[in-house]
């Protein structure tokens, strides 16, 4: 019999174990002041954040409907968590450098806050070959969401921000919690402060530059997490003038390049002009299933400079050295060898594997006819399928509750993403392979 | 002969390589505006930063004596970096986890945010027995440096902070980056907005909270860096009152609490009523070498409340969520190894060497004569050397010069460290001893 036990390789997140769904905002906190209150205020950039962070409700909800379908075969195509095992030369790297640290010959201690040279070097020479990026301008980290907060600390509370919409919400959460985004407009499912640029199925997958208004930081995301579409180089070179022209800085968050399967750009800098109004953020996570593992990288450019004209990457780097101490050594030596020819073709086969997975997502809900229209999947591993005319919680809801399966309502990624629900690819074979007939039963 | 080459086990900084020491602030900046420029404000938070980095200016001053003398064989007892080998039964216990991540039974992606619970209750029985603290109370992090960070995040820039004057440096750095701190004030080496509580040998190195300022956040580092003093159960008790009756937040640095020798508290949490008041951080580091892996955690009390009543912990949890994303679980693997029973005592040996570095340097200095006095060491892995009527530049720059020696010079740590230097006891037996004969030698 075929048992798709995800459970153990799932994060349940806080909100499930920790505090109930009603402890972030100040309107739903009963105020209880038993016991000592010190006079410290609340940050009240924290009491702006929206309830839950969207993934720990997606695990409240698995949480509450296997208590109520305990024998439920679940199967999580919500979060985005990476299944398949990690090749072997990438795991014996890390393992040779931690059997060396209880050796005198080979220990170390402190390493270079911005990453390792070796690693600088070959993260230029794997993804940014011919673009011109030097070594100086990679600053090795744990991973890209981390980097995010990192640079919001950098950009501080003065600056006005654009997002996609729909987009991953920890670049709105972050920006809340710096003090950018103003107040959260519950008639529009928005913060005020924040540029929201809309685009989906209507709109080629790429916002509307000619009606959006200028912000200091445009965060954009390509391959996109939800929609699973990679902008084209015509849609990039658009937005690099769009930015040039406003004198704004692009955050191009990369971390699904490596999913790429057709010629839309790997990196903002295949785009002419780009790197000097573009910091890129990346990760080992979904390439090398590196999730739980942590290593990302941020590019910042020499030529980029605040109006002023002193360079982003100065202050940057005295981030990274101040707030941040480097990525652990042992997992940078697992970075270096994921990048390794034999390590990079290995991890290839990986990608091509959830690849499969995604073709077998989109070929399922395309054949379920109704209505609904099918995107993304093959440039990265999300399917993103339009419900036209329903809720997109309803619809997770539903498919939740007949299938067992667990998606990832579109309306958790913004009020652009209603109708919608994102389907990960991440997940093992046979697992995708009963999902896919489980969709198929429901609709047929 | 001896020669004692440390070069490769130290790193050399982004200040050495990357950019002259001058590009920090905007008064040295050349505002050079060649090429295009963004419209985007410099955060003026950072431009109040002061020029480099405290260590990386040390290592600026290593690399022009080495310069001077390129066969001199230097010997860093500057940056406090370990340099002994990790016990195998803990390094064996990282390879092991990362072999495991490259089979399909072994392999894991996320894990919680928040830590891995085997390793958060590991803690808590391992630091806090019988002090009531809780594992959800535990939050597992990269480094005792990044959760200051993050922690100052939390806080936001409404807050006031007071520092002990000497202190690491990374509280009065971070502090400026969220803007807390106001402007720097040459004058008098200090921000306008930070509260510097001074203290030495003169007042038992405990500051008179008589005459200190109420602010929300105190942050105290005990056993202390620099100065190696441990607070006495006394202190720490005057200082958990004064919180309390100030209604202000303690941020406790315990980092260096494994090297303690006497019966002084080991944490925060030893002082009744300071989980209604404090907040405690702590790391590998110092105490696993794991300076170069990266692990550490932070201990918010659920007790721990806003004026509002609010839990602390609620918000530090979402920070922690949206900011980050767990500590490698190959590290944390190692972590829960160091605090098994086999693991703990083979890290008490370490400890043990280190301590004995501690008290060579403590007994060299001693021995000098002179007119100096010599601290710590007996409870920290730093000795604090008073040179009474000195600069502490000055200092740094003689023993530099005439012995190789790195040091730090104490005014590196706030106004109130001139006129010392710290030492640190990190090092191999035979460089400590070899420089002690040097610094004997040049004070016969």
């Amino acid at each position: 019999m075929l048992y798709c036990q995800l459970s153990s390789r799932f994060r349940i997140p806080y909100a499930v174990s920790l505090q109930p769904k009603t402890t972030w905002t100040s309107s739903n906190f009963s105020n209880e002041k038993s016991g000592h209150c010190t006079s410290v205020p609340r940050n009240a950039n924290m009491e702006k954040l929206r309830s839950g962070y969207l993934f720990p409700e997606i695990s409240r909800h698995e949480l509450e409907h296997t208590q109520k379908c305990p024998h439920a075969r679940l199967i999580r195509l919500g979060i985005g968590d990476t299944t398949e095992p990690i090749p072997e030369i990438i795991t014996s790297a890390m393992a040779e450098h931690a059997h060396a640290l209880s050796t005198v010959q080979g220990y170390r201690g402190y390493g270079a806050e911005q990453g390792n040279m070796a690693l600088r070097r070959a993260i230029a020479e794997t993804f940014y070959r011919d673009l011109g990026v030097k070594e100086n301008e990679i600053f090795v980290s744990d991973g890209a969401q981390c980097d995010i907060s990192r640079l919001q600390m950098l950009l501080g509370s003065n600056v006005s921000v654009a997002v996609q919409d729909p987009s991953f919400p920890a670049y709105i959460d972050s920006s809340v919690i710096v003090g950018q985004a103003g107040k959260f407009q519950e008639e529009t499912g928005k913060y005020e402060n924040i540029v929201y640029m809309k685009y989906g199925h209507d709109n080629n997958f790429f916002p509307d530059l000619s009606t959006t208004s200028r912000t200091d930081i445009i965060f954009f995301c390509s391959p996109n997490n939800p929609t699973g579409y990679a902008a084209s180089r015509q849609q990039l070179k658009q937005l690099v003038e769009f930015a040039k022209a406003n004198g704004s800085i692009i955050i191009y968050d990369s971390a699904y390049s490596t999913y790429i399967s057709d010629e839309s750009p790997r990196s903002i800098f295949e785009i002419p002009g780009a790197k000097e109004v573009a910091i890129e953020i990346s990760s080992f996570s979904k390439f090398a299933g590196f999730t739980g593992v942590r290593l990302g990288w941020t590019v910042v450019p020499e030529d980029l400079k605040y109006s002023n004209g002193f360079p982003v990457m100065n202050d940057y780097d005295r981030i990274v050295c101040t707030c941040f101490n480097g990525a652990s050594s042992v997992v940078q030596a697992g970075g270096l060898a994921c990048l390794s020819k034999e390590g990079y073709r290995a991890l290839s086969r990986v990608v091509d594997y959830y690849r499969g997975n995604a073709e077998i997502i989109v070929d399922t809900f395309a054949s379920l006819g109704l209505n609904l229209k099918v995107y993304g999947g093959r440039n990265a591993p999300y399917v993103w399928v339009r419900f036209p005319g329903y809720s997109s919680w309803d619809i997770f809801s539903e498919i939740l509750e007949k299938t067992h399966i667990v998606t990832v309502p579109g309306r958790g990624f913004g009020p652009g993403g209603e109708e919608y629900i994102r389907v990960s690819a991440f997940g093992h074979r046979e697992c995708i392979l009963e999902a896919s007939r489980r969709l198929k039963n429901l609709y047929k």
